[in-house]
């Protein structure tokens, strides 16, 4: 029977700040990238976000970012290998504390935005993060996008890698996302969506714009917390994923 | 035989600005409050830390504090017991995680500055803290003030508790410390300190401003590590205490 | 003619996070009370609010509060006399520049949250925030409470002082709001808000929750922002007084 | 007579922790870049210094950088041109009004740390910080190096420019700075760098390290105010230029 993940970034209040609809979210995914304070999420709403976790029945990931709260981890941050590896470290033991007072653990790592953007091909960041989890210890699994420099370095490292694909955004025929920049980089039609990821689930194939048939090894699926209509996404997603037999399970 | 813990604030650098002597301080003490990043010290401090603290083989404890890096945790900040509870956890698991690479563990909490004092009457903050003990498992011991409402919850709950005394602090006959406005609140002489210290590990005794013999039942003293002398002070009472044959070892 | 201010908190968002509905707020205020940075309100938030400020004709005030994004400014912090009145006037420049790009300036200061509370009662802290005001320069008044110790050493110092009244919130016969720990502290009815604010503005009165009249000589009209419902109270409030014949224009 | 000013980083301390001797470098020194709180400086640090700077009558200048404590500014953030634009012009506002408080005012504006290397190159940060400028009006210079994109386009947008010299710096035959992983980067005998730089002050010469005589039009010197022997070097250099009988003065 098949199987795939359905990830999602929660946690990303801070403060006063509210952001995303969590507790919605958590109705569709089986993996939940929790902000661990850099990018987003004071420590109370990262524990009220494992706890809802918990409740839900739903995998625990490290969302670890740069450490900028005034631009939300979204730019890059040109910090040296230490500083990155200890961040990141620093972030996992914290989330982990949080993690553990709900009766969970941290499953995987997934690097949030810049960094994100920044360890498919740089060197050093890459390396930071892999050297923040084999410090941490546990073997947790990164997950990100295939070819990846990080995917690379873990790999050399001992540490399992995932691959995951993006519910909502159409491909290359490279196989990469289409630039953000392209009118056509987002598709908004919820059952649209759906029907690509049941192809990928059950066939392991994405058609890229050009009507190219990919072949893409993703064990999770991402779909998007802060955007508008993002719940009904992923619900959508879900219900797709459902009706055609894909069993939505945790990857890691 | 006698013994002591010698206990002193460390890891209270941040990015480019350093505070105190650590490697020096490393070499008096038996036990090291590490900064945890709320009221100082970045990551890359905290790791080094515990690496230091791995190689002088020195017990790491948790300096937790307010958020607050501006007023380095010195200012009373009036959060919630939820709020409190949640940024002490989430700084017990940072500093966990640090301490784990370098093959450590945290033994201790020792909460820094303004909630250290807040916490000997404060009910809600004093709460708050057990809570985040609790929370984080493994029955850390909080050092502190005798009598505090800390300590108080904290055995209510379950966890040990050890009092310290203040090495170069005066006494008043209640057994409370000479207020920092009087101007015989400090002992500069580490000679006088040293014997202080002695006779406080051997009889369990200090002898207050007036000359009353107070019995206080401190499992360790506390060293300063950023004023003026303090890395000749902490290593003048740890001479004096090893030349009487009080053996200096972790209280944890 | 009668006329009255309505002031109201805009550039609360902070980075990727949003607060409120600034736009639909300077539709229906006077004056806006603009963040400053401390509490909420990053430099892109504040340089877009004062430009909105400036195209609705909305006169500016300074919002300023403790340093403390965490928590919003909502959360007393002990800072000293120095250090708060240095942290406000920090603000007030910043915001000036600001509102001077805009064509603007700052023209009255309005404290926020915690420290809003606080200079009340606190001698210190109200002194503070007088000190401030009077460094900055140009005699801005000071918005806040009847009575308080702010407005008391903001006379002695030869500032202007304003009364505010809160259109929502009921008072008790000794003129105080009514603690939100009372289940009738907030009036949720536009109609009947309005129609208090119109005897207030007409009338000099206020009706305490026990039937009592209180005479109130109030400049200006607080209208929220970020409640569910608060664009609409705040239109409410203003097409009320605008339909008894009451002109709205700044205080300031 | 030949005449330059000496320019220095001050105001780099951040609440309990210090930074550099500045009230020594105030000694030397004709201009002081202070930190605006972004990278350094928090408020009563920045408020001490400027009061300093008018006691010992040296001009004040405004040391803008990106939004980076942990990092002290010298990591770049790829921020966006209004993020940074705004950033730049609120730490201008703040400065200015505690410049002001102390009855000075901003003179000039030096980028700071990464900021400054950026805009050597990078188009977008240099626009960004033009505009913050010319949004805060006032026709402030913009000290920095020969041939930077910022310098063109500050002068672009109507604005003086001013050239520096690195006192202890070597040069290449290029005229730029010998990279810091050279072994001959830095210059560290106090005579043979004032002596280069009365060369400098007389002459517009400096001689790089192959031998080369360059023409550099300085019109001020910058001294480090943070490394060992750091006010030694400032007072040689000072001391240097008068007995040569060079007037030292603000650029501004």
């Amino acid at each position: 029977m098949a199987h795939i993940d359905l990830n999602s970034d929660v946690g990303e209040s801070f403060g006063n700040w509210s952001m995303g609809d969590d507790a919605a979210i958590f109705e569709s995914v089986s993996s939940a990238n929790v902000a661990c304070g850099f990018h987003a999420g004071d420590p109370t709403t990262i524990a009220q976000t494992c706890r809802d976790a918990a409740a839900t029945n739903v995998t625990i990931g490290a969302h670890v970012g740069y450490r900028d709260l005034a631009g939300f981890g979204r730019r890059f941050l040109d910090c040296s290998r230490t500083e990155l590896a200890d961040d990141v470290l620093y972030q996992l033991g914290a989330l982990q504390a949080m993690a553990a007072a709900a009766g969970k653990r941290i499953h995987y790592v997934k690097p949030h935005g810049a960094l994100y953007n920044a360890i498919v091909t740089h060197e050093t960041h890459a390396a930071a993060v892999v050297d923040a989890v084999l410090a941490f210890g546990g073997d947790l699994p990164i997950l990100g996008l295939p070819g990846s420099v990080v995917h690379a370095k873990a790999e050399a490292g001992g540490l399992r890698t995932a691959i995951e694909a993006f519910a909502d955004r159409n491909y290359t025929p490279e196989g990469t996302l289409v630039s953000r920049r392209e009118p056509n980089a987002v598709i908004h039609d919820p059952e649209a969506v759906a029907a690509n990821m049941v192809r990928l689930a059950t066939a392991g194939e994405i058609v890229a714009v050009d009507g190219t048939v990919l072949k893409v090894d993703a064990e999770s699926i991402c779909v998007h917390s802060d955007t508008p209509g993002a719940v009904a996404m992923a619900a959508a997603v879900r219900r797709g994923l459902e009706d055609a037999g894909v069993h939505i399970r945790s990857f890691a």
